[in-house]
């Protein structure tokens, strides 16, 4: 297996691992405890869920790969903190989002070719895409693979 | 810069940020927080700095890079879950052995040369390896930095 092939497999297999055990802990939650905060005083459930849908929605445009699925998730749940907005989506609703968006990077990831993972994204200019070549497509997805199990290790707290 | 250069740097910085992360996060808390539960009924602070200790020195035996630094970790923070064990290490001791281990980790992380990082890790046959070469030591700290944020997560909870 060529090197650049073998390192983009390592990096998309750790994303879509993070992926099926989000999957496998929602399924294990019911919309009731999704409502409930993670520790006394802390996110609930499911604003950690509407967070990591609108991340990776952000994604997709970092990436460049199309338009967001969800952009009214931007302010409910990356600008404004959990429990300041009087109305939020019904975790049923939030739960059809996260499978149908995660299919969708799937297949878009699944289009991309070893060596276009290494091109800049979008977030970086030309001149520094130059002298910082680690600043790609990929990173992009090793740093939201950070951010996903960050917020499953809390998710996890509501089994 | 060689792409497999580029690769290592890509895992390593995660590595490296997560470590500070925690560092920074640890600096923030006191000795009575660690002792703390992250949510009512959940492991303790100083559970979670354990474990993630004990952790860290298993990936030294998976990456062949030498003795572990603590072994005495394995029994209290791996294989027995918080609250079992009568006496645990004092927090000021754990946090000692982050910092202490986590600067040896990096010289030797430092003295690899990029190649290094893609053969076999410790726990995968010559025969296995060969049909998928991406159970490599980079590999190891891919997995390991993912452990690591999902705990980070927790941790963050006692601020």
């Amino acid at each position: 297996m060529p090197t650049t092939t073998l390192f983009v497999k390592m990096i998309l297999d750790r994303w879509y691992a993070s992926i099926v055990n989000c999957d496998v802990l929602l399924h294990s939650l019911t919309d009731e405890t999704l409502q409930k905060e993670i520790a006394p005083g802390k996110n609930r459930g499911i604003y950690l869920l509407g967070h990591l849908i609108a991340v990776h929605d952000d994604l997709l445009i970092l990436l460049d790969m199309g338009e967001k699925l969800y952009p009214e998730l931007n302010e409910p749940f990356i600008k404004s903190p959990d429990k300041t907005v009087a109305q939020l989506p019904a975790a049923s609703e939030l739960r059809s989002f996260w499978t149908k968006q995660s299919e969708a990077i799937k297949q878009k990831f699944e289009n991309m070719k070893p060596e276009e993972w290494f091109e800049k994204h979008t977030a970086v200019t030309t001149e520094d895409f130059e002298k910082e070549p680690h600043r790609n497509k990929l990173n992009i997805v090793v740093t939201r693979t950070s951010h996903l199990q960050y917020h499953l290790g809390q998710l996890q707290l509501l089994k």
